[in-house]
């Protein structure tokens, strides 16, 4: 798959804060701007009247038919049985048929997972769609994940975080060797809860290069590649360098009003809240771990951020990550017996 | 007990960095402010030796025989059997023999833990020592617990942390119907890991003000008195925002050199370590839910954080602290048969 193939992504023109105007202004730029062939999965006369704002001549944008769509807060297995064709799941159904490489929403993150596990399906070794990334903005080349829905993690399940980490670091950042570590409150090999010294003994037998136990404070050091915790950990990650990050924030702001100029503690401000605010900032990223391609955008992403949400659909695609993850999540669980 | 009674403390001379220096000095500070009998549990030649570099005459202060003493990084469970001797163990033994009121250590937090579970034996409803306090300083008057050793804890351990966190709030800061809260991934109750939810249930019907979920970046505005979490979560929360309190710093500096005068910029720093530095800055707790006053100093601690924790150990015996939890803990328990 070369990076010239036209990349056909289904959007969900109607998820997020800013549907359907931003998400549909954001498909059009991605068209415009090459390789790049658009369905806008929505209510049919709501999206045409949206396309109808742009100058899509000669642009391969199609409007594709849905019915609603899933409302943040919904609890997703309900709305996913109540809504059979809403906005996300005729979008996920599309990739499931093959007519579209890459699903992309801005909308419920439990709504676009439920309908990648139930239409997509998960690879072995994985139970729900894992988020992750560089949730600690220190550390811009640390993946850490889970950090999202699952919650509760047996070993293998971690292990399965590991291998998704490692294709992570050499796919998007070329690292040959990926230092694997795993989140713990001790540094010595096994340190921590039952669940790490378990997932230890794993990781030792697994052919990745697992570099042992990370503490908490180290993160930002960004002296591994991959971190991995389940899902209410790497949760808390998130959520606690956002909160001390604003608070930070707020600090600083504070000593240094009619120090500096507005300006400049507005900079600095943009500075730190952008280091602990990744998710918000980077709006988004791949439900790891599901048999095809799916991108939640943040809610409240706008065009800029769809635009860049298809940019990571087609970047999986053209690199074969579904594909290379599936075979090395099987291979690594064959390995183990996990 | 009122407060202007002789406070009778076990001070463990030889642990800690600076021990026996500042251990001494500290403990003879404290005996010169009054109302506290000092017993300098060590080896009696180096007490005696360190004892005579200070004016002690008329104050209540003598040594006590003690061999070897734990250090950091020693299997605490082989290390009591080893040393059973040790300065730890001979301070804690004191306070169970009645002969002290309260032990106070700046040395290894596992050989104190040890040796508290051992000699001092837990309350109901509590396997190990917790630890825990106002670890994000941005929130001063929100005890997060447990923090320490209890990295995989049952629902009944939770509510007693919880239990430990209500009296913490009404006894230290007088609050009078605290907020309790269970640290979680969502807000809504029961939202969270396995843990949260069954633990959700034992909380509803505790007959605690529990206030239900708090997502990790809300714990800086403390809104709640109480956050509840294992030791490990605690411990990842402790340890993270000291590690983006830190990172937060070095852009802080970076972003101000030049900009403002280098005193300007270490006063800024030195308010965001603080805040984000509690363990260090305060220099220690007390091990909660042990039949006893047992109090854990940083070991990096010197003389005044020697004397304030044989202050707290005081506070926590003028108060009846042991007591009243000990109660507590029996009347919850009883009350949700967890």
């Amino acid at each position: 798959m070369s990076e010239g193939q036209i990349f056909r992504v289904a959007v969900d023109a109607m998820g997020g804060d800013h549907a359907p105007e931003e998400t549909v202004a954001g498909a059009v730029e991605a068209a415009r701007e090459g390789n790049v062939q658009v369905g806008l999965v929505g209510d049919p006369t709501v999206v045409q009247a949206e396309i109808e704002k742009h100058d899509t001549s000669g642009l391969p944008i199609l409007p594709i038919e849905s019915e609603g769509f899933i409302e943040e807060g919904e609890q997703p297995a309900i709305a996913l049985r109540q809504k059979p064709k809403a906005s996300v799941v005729v979008a996920t159904s599309l990739v499931k048929k093959g007519m579209a490489d890459g699903a992309v929403t801005m909308g419920s993150t439990g709504g676009a997972m439920a309908a990648a596990a139930v239409i997509l399906g998960m690879m072995e070794g994985i139970e729900r769609p894992a988020l992750g990334g560089p949730i600690v903005g220190f550390a811009p080349n640390t993946v850490i994940l889970d950090v999202g829905s699952n919650v509760d993690c047996r070993p293998s399940q971690l292990l399965s975080f590991g291998v998704i980490g490692d294709l992570w670091a050499r796919i998007f950042w070329d690292v040959k060797n990926p230092r694997v570590s795993l989140l713990s409150v001790g540094s010595e090999f096994g340190k921590g809860n039952k669940q790490v010294r378990e997932t230890s003994e794993l990781f030792a037998k697994s052919g990745l290069n697992f570099v042992g136990n990370l503490e908490p404070h180290e993160l930002p050091a960004g002296n591994v590649d991959v971190a991995v915790t389940d899902g209410f950990v790497g949760n808390v990650v998130m959520k606690l360098t956002e909160g001390i990050g604003q608070a930070s924030i707020d600090l600083l702001r504070d000593g240094l009003q009619g120090r500096l100029s507005n300006d400049e503690i507005d900079s600095l401000a943009a500075e730190l809240y952008e280091k602990t605010h990744v998710a918000n900032h980077n709006g988004g990223g791949p439900l790891l771990g599901v048999n095809g391609v799916s991108i939640v955008g943040h809610g409240s992403g706008k065009r800029e951020e769809v635009k860049r949400a298809i940019g990571i659909a087609k970047m999986l695609h053209d690199l074969g990550f579904t594909e290379r993850l599936r075979d090395e999540l099987a291979a690594v669980h064959g390995k183990v017996g996990g």
